[in-house]
C-alpha cells in the first residue's frame, strides 16, 4: 500500500472542503448569523492537516486498484468529518453523532435527516446541508481530480473506485476533457433549474438549496413539509430536473458530441423511462381515488420521480397511499436511477443484466451446448462484467439483511426498519411509517445510526471501497 | 419435446396418488365418515386417465434436460389438480381455488392454509392434508422413478430437475441403491418420531399426522393453535426431529456407510447448526423478559428450528415477539434447510457459497491476478456450479420482489405481503402479521392466491423446472 499518495490525495480533499466552505461563510454574512464562524473554526482545521499533506511529495508513484479504493474511501470519510463540524460547533446539532449523520447523508445524496424541524437551522447551516448534496453528487474526488495534476494511472483507478458504472470506462482515455464536459452539463442544468425555479415566483435560498437537492439528487428540503407548500409550478419543474438528473449523462455528452444516435441507442435510458412511466401509470389508477386523476398524476409523477432517481423529496405524505403504491416506491428505491448520473440504487443497467442473466440460464439449461451471449445496447457484455453485477446485487442484498437485523434491534415496527434500510443504502432519503417522508431518523440509536452511515457510504460508492477498508487483505503486505 | 415419454411418466403418476390415496380411505372407514368416498371418487379418476396413459408405450426414449425439467413441473401440477379433488367433491373446502391452495401448500410441504379453523375438518380430509406434506417431502417424482423400469439417463434428469442441489450428483450412478438407503432414512426417522410421540401420550392420529408434517418439513396443524396445546416433552420432541430432517441427507446416509468422517466434514452442516444456535441464543435473550429464560430458550428453540426447516409449526405466537426476533425468523425463511434435505429455502450451502463468491470478488478488486478458488467441505466447486448458484439467487429476488408487487394489490399491510411471500416462496408456511402462525391466508384475493401457489411450486421445485414451464423457447421445435 503506498500510504504517502494517499496522505497527499486526502490533504488536498481538505483542502478543496475548505474552499466549499466559503460558500456558507458569504450566507452567512447576508444573513448576519454568528453561527457563520463555525465554518471559519473549519476552514482553519481543513488547511491546518490539508496544507502540509497537501505539500509532502509522495515518496513512490506506485498506484494501482487497491490504492484506488482506499483512496476514495477514506476521502469520503474525511470529507464527512470534518464536513459534521459546523453543524457540531456551532451547537446547531448539538450531538456529534447526529451531526455526522446529517453530513454523511448530505454527501452522499441520501437526504435522510435526524432533524426534528428543519427549520429551526440557520440559513447557513441549511446551505451547507445542500450544497453538500451538489458536492456528493458530481463525485468531489473525480472533480479534484479532474483540476490535480495526478498520472493518468491514478486518475482512473479513482475514476473506477467512485464511479464504477459499466459506461465510465470509455470516458477515461480522454479524461480531463471528458470530465469538463460532464461538469459542465452539471452545472448548465443547475443554472437552468434555478432560472425556471425563479421565474415561479421562489425565494432565491429556496431555489439554490432545492436545486442542489435534485441535481445531486439529495432530498434535503428546508421546510418539514419537504416540497408541499410550493406551487404545482415549481413541483412541476422539480420533478422534471430530478429526472433528467436521474438519466445517465453520457447521454447528454453523445448529444453534446452530435452523436445523438448513439444517445438513444442506450437501452439503459429508454428501460429508465419505460419504468417511469409504467410507475406513475400504476400509482394515478391506484390512487385516483384521493383526489382526482389529474391531481392523481401530478403526485404520482412527482413521488414516482423523487424515488426513482433516489432524490427524495416529497409533495404529500404517501404514507397515507395504498400498499400497492407503496411497494412500487419501495421497489423503485431498490432498482434506483441510471448508471454514470448523480442517482443511487443497485442501477437500472445493472437490473436489465440481472433479468438478461436468467434468460441465458434458462436458455442454457434447456440446450447446454446452446451459450447465448449478453447485450447491452447491442454491444456484448464481457463475462467480467456479468459476473460482477450478479456478486454486486449479492453482496448488494446480504449487506442490507445484516443491517436490517441490526437495526431491528431499535424494535421499531418491522416495515420502518425494513424501509429505513432501503432509504439509506439506495441513497434515497425516506422510507415508510415512522422515517416516511414527513418523519426523520431521529429516534434511532446511535448503534443504528452508525449502520446507516455505513450504508450510506456504501450505497453512494457501490460497496467495494467501502467493503475493502474492512477487509485484512487489503492491508497486508 | 419428446411428449409421448412425458404422458407415460404423468400417467404413472396418477396411479401413484390413487394408491397414496387408499390410506385416507382407511382413515374415513375407521371414523365413520361419508367425505370418504370423495377419496374413492378421487381415485377413480386418477386410474381413469393414469392407467391408460401409462399403459401407452412411449414412440421413442429421447430424453433430455428439457424433457426432466417439464416432466417434474407438470407432474407436480397434475398431482395437485387431483389432489385438490376430494376437498372439493366432499364440500369440506368448498371453492376450488382453496382446495388446490391447500394441496399445493401440503405437496410442497408449505403448510399455508386457507382454513379459519382446521378442527373443521374431517380426520381423513386432515389425514389427506398431512400427507401430502410427507409425499412431498421425500421428492414424490425421485420415489417413483426408483420403482419405475425407466433408464439411467431419464431418472438422473428428473431427479436433477426435482432436486437440483449441489449434493446429489454424487449419488446419481448408483441412483437405485442410494434413492433405497435414503428412504429407508426417511421411513426410519418417521417412525421413530410416532413412537417418541406415542410415548409421550399423544393420540395416534394427532403423532401420525404431525409427524408427516414435520418429515416432509412442512407445517400443516390439526389444531388452530398449531402445537400450543402440547407438553413441553412433545414439543421438544417435534423441536428435534424438525431440526433433524433439515440436516443434509448425505449426511445419515454417509454415516450408515461407515463414512462418519466424511459426515462431519461437511461444511454445510456445521454452517447449519452454528445458524440454528445463534438465532436459538439471540432470540432467548431478546424474549427472556416475557416468561423467565428457560421457557425463553424452549420456545425459541422450538420455532427457529420450525422456522429454518421451514416446517412452520409453532408453540406460541410470535407475532408478539420484538422486531429483532421477529426480523431473525424472516431472515431464517430465506436461508432455509439444508440442501439434500426435505427443507426449503434458499438453502445454507448455497448462502455459504454466496459468502464466498464475495470474498472471492474482493481479492479479486485488490489485485486482478490472484484469483481465488471457492471451496466446500473441502472441494473446490466448478465455476459453473458457482455461477448456477448466483443466477438461482438473483432469480430468487427477481420472483420475490414481483410477487411482493401482485400481492400488495390487496391492500394488507406491507410486513403481511411482504412475510406472505416469503412464507410461501421458501415454502415455510406462516408469515407474520394477518398471516402469523395464529392466522391464515384466507383473506388473499384469488389473483394473490394463484401467485402464492406460483411461489410454493417455485420454490419447492427451486425455481427453474416451472419457470421454464412458461418459456416459450422450452416449446420451440
Amino acid at each position: 500500500m503506498n500510504k504517502s499518495i494517499i496522505l497527499h490525495i486526502l490533504g488536498w480533499i481538505l483542502n478543496f472542503e475548505a474552499a466549499f466552505m466559503v460558500l456558507p461563510v458569504i450566507v452567512a454574512i447576508i444573513y448576519g448569523e454568528k453561527s457563520g464562524a463555525a465554518f471559519l473554526i473549519t476552514i482553519g482545521l481543513c488547511l491546518l492537516f490539508g496544507i502540509p499533506l497537501s505539500l509532502m511529495k509522495p515518496k513512490s508513484r506506485v498506484f494501482y486498484a487497491k490504492e484506488g479504493f482506499i483512496s476514495v474511501a477514506l476521502g469520503w470519510i474525511i470529507l464527512s468529518l470534518f464536513g459534521a463540524l459546523p453543524f457540531f460547533i456551532s451547537g446547531q446539532i448539538p450531538r456529534l453523532m447526529d451531526a455526522m449523520f446529517e453530513i454523511i447523508s448530505g454527501f452522499t445524496t441520501t437526504g435522510s435527516s435526524i432533524l426534528n424541524a428543519v427549520e429551526a437551522l440557520d440559513y447557513c447551516m441549511l446551505f451547507w446541508r445542500s450544497f453538500s448534496h451538489w458536492i456528493g453528487g458530481m463525485g468531489v474526488l473525480v472533480f479534484i481530480l479532474a483540476i490535480l495534476p495526478l498520472a493518468r494511472g491514478e486518475s482512473m483507478h479513482i475514476m473506477r473506485a467512485e464511479s464504477p458504472g459499466p459506461s465510465v470506462d470509455k470516458l477515461v482515455p480522454r479524461m480531463r476533457t471528458s470530465a469538463a464536459l460532464l461538469y459542465g452539463i452539471y452545472i448548465g442544468m443547475t443554472v437552468l433549474q434555478i432560472i425556471l425555479l425563479l421565474v415561479g415566483k421562489m425565494p432565491l435560498f429556496d431555489a439554490l438549496t432545492l436545486t442542489f437537492g435534485s441535481a445531486g439528487t439529495g432530498g434535503f428540503a428546508i421546510k418539514s413539509t419537504s416540497i408541499m407548500s410550493y406551487s404545482p409550478y415549481l413541483q412541476s419543474v422539480i420533478t422534471i430536473f430530478m429526472l433528467l438528473f436521474g438519466v445517465n449523462f453520457n447521454f447528454y455528452y453523445f448529444i453534446l458530441l452530435r452523436k445523438a444516435k448513439d444517445s438513444f441507442k442506450m437501452e439503459e435510458v429508454r428501460w429508465y423511462f419505460i419504468i417511469v412511466i409504467s410507475a406513475i401509470i400504476l400509482i394515478s389508477f391506484n390512487t385516483g381515488g384521493f383526489s382526482g386523476f389529474f391531481d392523481a398524476i401530478h403526485h404520482s409523477a412527482f413521488q414516482v420521480s423523487s424515488i426513482i432517481t433516489t432524490t427524495g423529496y416529497a409533495t404529500l405524505d404517501f404514507n397515507y397511499w395504498p400498499t400497492f403504491s407503496k411497494t412500487i416506491l419501495v421497489l423503485l428505491m431498490f432498482i434506483g436511477a441510471c448508471a454514470g448520473s448523480t442517482g443511487g440504487g443497485i442501477k437500472v443497467s445493472r437490473i436489465i443484466v440481472l433479468f438478461k442473466t436468467i434468460g441465458k440460464e434458462m436458455s442454457y439449461l434447456v440446450n447446454r451446448r446452446h451459450v447465448k451471449v449478453i447485450k447491452l445496447s447491442g454491444k456484448k457484455q464481457e463475462v467480467e462484467t456479468v459476473r460482477s453485477i450478479n456478486v454486486f446485487f449479492i453482496t448488494y442484498m446480504i449487506i442490507f439483511a445484516t443491517s436490517l437485523l441490526i437495526i431491528s434491534l431499535d424494535n421499531c415496527d418491522f416495515t420502518t426498519s425494513f424501509t429505513a434500510v432501503a432509504a439509506t443504502l439506495n441513497n434515497v432519503g425516506p422510507g415508510l411509517e415512522v422515517v416516511g417522508p414527513m418523519g426523520n431518523f431521529s429516534n434511532f440509536s446511535d448503534l443504528s445510526k452508525l449502520v446507516m452511515m455505513f450504508n450510506m457510504l456504501v450505497g453512494r460508492l457501490e460497496i467495494f471501497p467501502i467493503l475493502l477498508l474492512f477487509s485484512p487483505s487489503t492491508w497486508r503486505k
